[in-house]
């Protein structure tokens, strides 16, 4: 069978779900300790599942109506493209999280025998959520295609990703929050008990929250980036590409998933360390195994004579011939994942000056901590963005139009290992909880807080990987818009979004507008579920006797239910707003104004994502430097006004930063949707 | 001599400088009361002059190295538009600020005979800076068209503009948060002494930078949107209108300049109150019969046969004739200026929910009166951003590309009235302080905090005057940018800038990236700058004995001289990041990248600013709003939450945010000097 067959990709999906399948087992059959650890393990596991069928029951109607209008408007196969995006991204989320959910107390478990075992069991229950985000998205891509021979038909499938990754990202960084400060404000600083005390009522509450956030969140986040940019991929390579050729451009970034997600089960064996090893950096060996591995692989494919390896006369688009051309689009986006990890490493680690400036600033009081983190978080945005319009620079020179999607696939083909390594973080975090709430004495806490405090940087690193891949794909979804709206057949001649036009201003505006007012409204809901949970978790201090004598148990799964709620009706609000706004621009002001909205949307989206996480990061690393002793260290005046900085970074980096993520590319996919309908 | 002529705008202009004079003279025949008032006036007199001379001195070099390259590359017509753009800002912030500041102590004296007095003084002490203003700027446009004859070899006047305004603005926002810091937490919170005391150190360096941020500032910042617009709208006018309509095009903006200034000279005696009168509504009367009698008479200026008046059939530019159709787009600008100060009002007094809603949040902590006020500010973005897209596109609608540039005209043509009413507020501030200095007792006080209180209000409607025509400042160089480029003739057929050439949308990230960090080296600078400020009132307080019980003074002159070098050297690092960034786009990727980096910087900056100013003022009168007795009053723990809320408002809304204005227009006129010499 020829390479240019999209079998190859569903071969490589169904293998990484098969390697999730064989992961899941292996966790499984690890031994869970105690049976205290198992109920707090089990409830755990309860409180996300009622989460996640809570949140999805919510999203029922709202899909069900999307399908029904593309059923009746654009016909059977372009409903079942969106229905195929949104029930695969349930699936992923369902299985990702039961896995992580039932790692974290074999996780400590593991970590008594050894911080080697910890390690292998955290990864592997994180691996699950990345293997089966990547294997569903790149099966479920290529097998539509595989039957609908058409990647126009198969778009709606990454607006259905991006309708639930949307309301995944807005309800669990609300819920991850909610539950976060209640336990926090009432446990820690009212009640005066630490961290993860069993005692406090919103503690199972707030470990969901880490999955729900973290884990659940982050996978429907870059699941949704990984269909969006192949399937962008793919309708680019359709229309720039001509004759013999088209055919390789659509199917070349379906095969470059598949090397990026072979490459990740490949690179998940170097993930490993000796007893005394460092868990950084066997997670690092897996990151980088993925990037090199792919990246050969990607060289093989493109100077292959099926697809472009007969084509390396040097031509305008193709400088350098389309086999180095289109290979070094691809590398181009994965060196952006590397810089963009060391950059946001660069400014949230406490190890680096940023840091540290805020730690040092947080001695003349908060104020002075909260000016000093903005301002980390405003400066390091210039940063990622030279790089990230570098790699574009480069790849359009060297590729075209063409070279820019497949840089953006180069970025996303590793989301596998990625969404991996970033879902590690709440296993470890969450084992680390069940050690102290299961007082298992301070040597396994040691361990697990080893392992926590790696998985703090992971997910900054993640959180990085999230926008600069976002901001690929919504540029890649900017492009096929524009394709879309040509090949609509409504404008003679070349379809430009003219900046002269006061038409594409106006959508600029408005568009760079929304991810503003969008932060305000996630924000806003963080403050109003957090405010309910307080009252729970005061109320159950005061009305529970014995609770805080440890003699009577708080309950639990009310705490669990109240979040669950509270993030299910506040992320409403923003949600709204990201669906509608393209909407009303489109149909009110058309398809020009639509595209000066996604430009706007997308640069101001993208500069307050990154301005967000990194203050967010920043703030929460200043606030740890401090607690290892600078400045007075804990309990100091220097510390207290870096909790208060922490606090407030919490719905920066937790909710309204990676929600922007989604937003970006939900207008892109709505857009593309709504493209042929509208007027110019 | 016939309308068509810019004889009328020169003597306009000499009309506002008489006015001036008139005030200025006026305002100095006031008695200054007792020698301890006049000796303070005084010392905040040369204070204001010791920054104003150190910060023009600084700027010689780098305007005289423009000045040269202008010269040789451009010719002498050229360079002296630059001077004299330059060189009259100076003049104005000269005049305003020595009438401004020899204002205040006599603003005390006459609140003593009655708060109608008090409001007429301090109201013709500003008003010398308003007059100044539009005066000099519709002199200058105006003087230069009559020798040069054309707009062309104008615009360096507006690139001198604002050069001037880029460092007043940002040095003026250091200086006035430094000294306002310095002043506050070593006084205030250390020593604990009320605000004003006269044995803090800091006092009138603080009074200083009021004088300095607000009225030096705002006054350079609207001289320059004021001169950058007409000079645009001119240059708009010679291109898009042909045949006898080119000339018209050209004159007609000067004109309404014209008709604005008389219509602020007429308004300003409007502001009278009786002796109980209401000062904000003698205030009103005048912004609202300047924009009353303006609209007045551009009407009859479109109308009449000498401009439009003949040409009342419809077209595709001009469905409703030209006449009506640019006198509505004026009228659009007009409504803009009334629309952005209710919503700004809206969003910052503490009458309305935002303000109210972060008072409550106060209850629960610094941290969450800080995410409130962050995402009312961030909230509050969508409103003035629809208002301005919505003139936008009725102007353009009703008048083509030259009505854009209209609407900008209409808005800012009332400047002298608004910097009136701007600077009011630095007067009314320094009688307050004089009063509190002076020992006058709680009578004299409570007259001049009245008319405090409305300058707080008048400053928050002038910033949001200020951003909004920076917006439509920034849009029309953006226009003017383009057709430079098209009459230097480098192209074949149309400029356009499309957002899906790759160029454009990188010069796009790049550009929206620019404001996030210029804001983070202007609060930075402030950081810095208070971070010296404070070791000198502490040095103060800890070595002058006798200080504490009143027996010894301090050292005023030293906090002044420490706060005005602090402002010039922090101003280096974010103007040149202004002025540079421009140039390293324009140079290196060319004309179309820089077209789409000018609108990214416009629009990330717009929302910034308004997000700042927003937030910042809202913080302020949460405060306030505390301070009235709610939620405990002065002295609870809201109230120091609120305190807290409102030290991270000052930089963003006396320094980063004001500072974004000059940002985004200087970024414009640079564009438009180097434009000819540019690559596509």
């Amino acid at each position: 069978m020829s390479l240019l067959n999209s079998v190859w990709a569903i071969v490589a999906g169904l293998l990484g779900l098969a390697f999730a399948g064989y992961l899941a087992a292996s966790v499984l059959k690890e031994p869970q300790g105690t049976e205290r650890m198992k109920e707090l393990s089990q409830a755990i596991f309860e409180g996300a599942m009622a989460y996640l069928n809570r949140q999805y029951k919510t999203l029922i109607p709202f899909a069900a109506v999307i399908f029904l209008a593309l059923f009746f408007t654009r016909g059977q196969s372009y409903a079942v493209s969106f229905l195929v995006g949104a029930v695969f991204s349930a699936l992923a989320g369902y299985a990702g999280m039961t896995i992580a959910t039932k790692s974290n107390a074999r996780t400590t478990q593991a970590c008594i025998e050894g911080l080697d075992k910890g390690l292998s069991v955290a990864f592997r229950g994180g691996a699950v959520m990345g293997m089966s985000v990547a294997g569903l998205g790149l099966f479920g891509v290529s097998i539509l295609y595989y039957f609908y021979g058409d990647p126009e038909l198969i778009d709606p499938f990454a607006f259905g990703a991006s309708a639930i990754a949307l309301f995944a990202r807005v309800g669990g960084g609300i819920y991850t929050k909610a539950a976060d400060v209640g336990a926090d404000l009432v446990g820690k600083v009212e009640a005066g008990i630490p961290e993860d005390d069993p005692r406090n009522p919103a503690v199972i509450a707030d470990n969901v929250g880490d999955n729900v956030g973290d884990t659940a969140g982050m996978g429907a986040d870059l699941y949704e980036s990984y269909a969006a940019t192949t399937i962008a991929a793919m309708l680019i390579g359709a229309t720039s590409m001509e004759g013999e050729l088209k055919i390789a451009g659509v199917i070349f970034p379906l095969l470059v998933g598949a090397a990026g997600l072979i490459a990740s089960i490949i690179a998940s064996f170097f993930v490993k360390m000796g007893p005394d090893g460092n868990p950084q950096a066997a997670l690092n060996k897996g990151l980088w195994g993925t990037n090199i591995i792919t990246g050969i692989a990607t060289w093989f494919l493109a100077s292959s004579p099926e697809f472009f390896g007969k084509f390396t006369e040097k031509s305008d688009t193709f400088p350098l011939g389309m086999p180095l051309g289109i290979f070094l689009a691809v590398v181009a986006g994965l060196v952006v994942n590397v810089a963009i990890g060391y950059i946001t490493e660069y400014y949230t680690s406490y190890q680096k000056a940023p840091a540290r400036e805020i730690a040092e600033s947080s001695q003349t009081g908060p104020a002075t901590n909260i000016i000093s983190g903005l301002a980390v978080g405003l400066k390091s945005t210039m940063l990622p963005i030279l790089v990230i319009v570098a790699a574009t620079f480069i790849a359009h020179n060297l590729a075209g139009i063409y070279g820019i999607a497949m840089a953006a696939m180069g970025m996303l083909c590793t989301a596998g290992m990625v969404v991996a390594i970033d879902s590690f973080g709440p296993v470890a975090d969450n084992a680390g909880g069940i050690a102290e709430m299961a007082e298992l004495g301070p040597e396994v806490r040691k361990k697990t807080d080893k392992l926590d405090a790696v998985g703090n940087t992971t997910a900054a690193v993640a959180k990085g990987f999230a926008i600069g891949s976002a901001a690929l794909t919504a540029l890649a979804l900017f492009n096929a818009f524009a394709e879309k709206v040509i090949s609509a057949g409504k404008i003679q001649g070349e379809f430009a979004l003219n900046l002269l036009e006061p038409t594409i201003v106006i959508g600029l505006f408005i568009g760079a507008a929304v991810p503003f007012l969008f932060c305000a409204l996630a924000m806003k809901a963080v403050g109003t579920a957090a405010f309910e949970m307080i009252g729970e978790v005061r109320r159950q201090f005061r009305e529970i006797p014995g609770l805080m004598e440890g003699k009577a148990k708080p309950d639990y799964a009310r705490c669990v239910d109240i979040s669950t709620k509270a993030a299910i009706k506040q992320m409403i609000a923003p949600g709204l707003l990201a669906v509608v706004s393209p909407l009303v621009v489109g149909f009110i002001l058309g398809a020009k104004a639509l595209g000066g909205f996604l430009a706007g949307t997308t640069v101001a989206g993208v500069l307050l994502a990154i301005f967000m996480a990194n203050s967010g990061g920043a703030w929460d690393n200043a606030k740890k430097y401090i607690e290892t002793g600078q400045y007075g260290g804990k309990g100091s005046d220097a510390h207290k006004a870096a909790v208060i900085g922490d606090t407030v970074g919490d719905p920066f980096k937790d909710t309204a930063g990676p929600s922007l993520n989604a937003l970006i590319k939900v207008t892109g996919t709505i857009s593309l949707i709504i493209a042929p309908f509208l007027n110019l």
